[in-house]
């Protein structure tokens, strides 16, 4: 039915950090910011880099010249309305390319731009030739796609293809989409179209990163991310999310992106906006490798594979096992003695748990807890 | 291909918050704040509720007790593992149901339990018998299913199917399923079976609501969820989120369910774990209703449906146009002046808006920062 495993070469990031980031409730990038943020990611290694569209305000237009201008690996790409002005614009701005898009739902028709679809087809042609002419790689998104006419959608898309567009972008604005329907609506325009497809998709009802990953499956070759996830609302597909998602199926990423940059990224990245790294981030939240109910931390202890779907160390990340708790096994008990040089004979390991778990039942414990019944079951005292 | 709308009365919330929550770094849930969330997610109308394993601590199998005599419209559940002493002890706390585990991945075989097939489905026929005898509803559940031999895993659901069972588990025990795959095992799994499915995922690699979804779509009956998704490592489903998934495609759930309790049932337990509500949650994230571009806010202040997959309103919950920054666009800067009594002529109204992005561009500004600029614009003065 289809592939389970991504051409890991094949496949490019699109990372919107710097305009759908800036999308983000209380971000407020400094052209330093922009600059930093850049930088790194150029370091960890996506494709491409999308900013705000120069139409946004001064330090909009100036953040692209000024990242035009600077040593990078990526292909720098501005987010612009499908009209004239903004696409000269974004040329006099040195971008290497141009995010073109326009609404083509009922919604967006009605109540957002106001034009016909033949009118939609009409502008996007004369700004896809324009910017042809120019040299500039060129993406055409219908935004709002999966509201959209399907018969609409495929006609917008074959009529950009052969106007010469680099890449057609579907797009689930509203964060609507699942991932069958992603996957279907994908697989059919592979076929109707010979240009790349690139796939935008919000989080608003938690299927940004799922249905990435099936665009993918169905053919798509660019996906937008941002780090941390952060944009419109509660924002679109996580770069390190995805990248997990990723390298659960094929551990060859970790030669293609710098994968151990990842924790900085979304560090720096977290720490200019104020926000905290949510704990049930993959990979990088606090939690991620945090191993705890006895027949979880019995069989890590063996083989962490048992219960780790990823390496942390390709991440250069840590993992914990946690004995501070009423849902103690006796291995980690255990193991976490014997971290301590201290050996235990199985009947004393017996009640050094039983002691840890009727003591977690009484109250939140730490490890300071769980050394002193282990000392005083080790060292007997008076007291 | 597939059923877009799920028959929302057919569908079941497990909730976990009192079992894999307790998995969740840092949980040490006392008796009374275990019966404080059942209350609470007995209002909302999950129709099952999981404790802890009474094996797990004395606490633990008090707690079931305790649940098991409360007024209550969910069923009550224990998860325990593959055994006939683990058995005896959960129908002797007085539970209407068992969710039975056991790995049947290489991984767990070796690492976890060392048991065979057919010692598998032996035990589990034993326990299933007993527990049917005491007229316990019963779930057998494979561990790991996905990492799991196809053949194995079918094999033993037909067993615990023939052997009477109520439910069979799927479980993504580490979090590497990928929605496809959910669909295609539980797809097949429908055509093996005739007893109820279940679906647990987690949710390292950010799959745990599309598997959700997609199992539901390919015909299973129950979903294992918590609250806020806690779990062990980064947890599973998150219940808030699955519910704006089906949501989204079947707003009849506001009949079957108490959603306006959503928000009071996360922060209740966000404050037990000393845990903030990520930013990127659906629905109850401080930002899932929050616009903030201009071709956005434009046009969710003629109709809000156009950026917006989710009512707020249906949750008791507000939207949020933000104008304090430099993406704002004509349109909202007027509907915020209207909001503040003031009728802002186009010229005028031009200017505000270039001069609230010039702000923006110098520094973070705030709704102080708009009021400024209005009210010397609107009221010119001597400074």
């Amino acid at each position: 039915m289809h592939n389970r495993k991504i051409p890991v070469p094949e496949f490019n990031f699109i990372d919107s950090t710097l305009r759908e980031g800036e999308q983000f409730r209380g971000t407020h990038f400094t052209l330093d910011d922009k600059r930093e943020i850049a930088q790194l990611l150029d370091q960890f290694g996506v494709e491409y880099m999308e900013l705000s569209t120069p139409v946004a305000s001064p330090q909009s237009a100036g953040a692209i010249r000024a990242l035009a201008d600077m040593p990078r690996g990526f292909k720098l790409l501005t987010h612009i309305r499908a009209n004239m002005d903004d696409a000269r614009l974004a040329v006099d701005c040195g971008v290497d390319g141009a995010d073109v898009y326009i609404g083509t739902s009922e919604y967006m028709r009605e109540y957002s731009h106001g034009k016909s679809l033949e009118q939609v087809i009409d502008i996007g042609q004369e700004v896809i030739a324009f910017l042809n002419q120019q040299n500039i790689e060129t993406r055409f998104s219908t935004e709002d796609t999966f509201r959209s006419n399907f018969a609409d959608v495929m006609t917008v898309y074959r009529a950009m293809d052969l106007a010469g567009v680099d890449r057609v972008g579907v797009a689930d604005t509203v964060g609507i989409a699942d991932p069958l329907q992603t996957y279907n609506l994908i697989s059919n325009l592979r076929d109707v179209v010979s240009c790349d497809i690139e796939f935008h998709g919000h989080n608003d009802s938690s299927c940004a990163v799922a249905n990435a990953f099936c665009a993918l499956q169905a053919g798509a070759t660019h996906i937008d991310t941002t780090v941390l996830g952060i944009g419109e609302r509660n924002g679109i597909t996580p770069m390190g999310a995805l990248v997990g998602r990723l390298y659960t199926c094929d551990k060859s990423l970790v030669e293609k992106y710098q994968l151990c940059l990842l924790p900085e990224i979304e560090r720096v990245v977290a720490e200019k906006l104020g926000i905290e790294i949510p704990y049930n981030t993959p990979i990088t939240g606090e939690v991620a490798f945090h191993h705890k109910a006895g027949v979880h931390t019995n069989a890590v202890l063996k083989n962490p594979t048992t219960y780790e779907a990823i390496d942390p160390e390709d991440f250069g990340l840590p993992r914990i096992i946690d004995v501070a708790h009423r849902l103690v096994g006796r291995n980690a008990i255990r193991d976490y003695a014997a971290g301590r040089g201290i050996r235990l004979p199985t009947q004393v390991l017996n009640l050094v748990t039983a002691q840890v778990k009727l003591m977690a039942d009484e109250r939140p414990i730490t490890l300071e807890d769980v050394d002193r019944i282990l000392s005083k079951l080790m060292l007997p005292v008076d007291d």
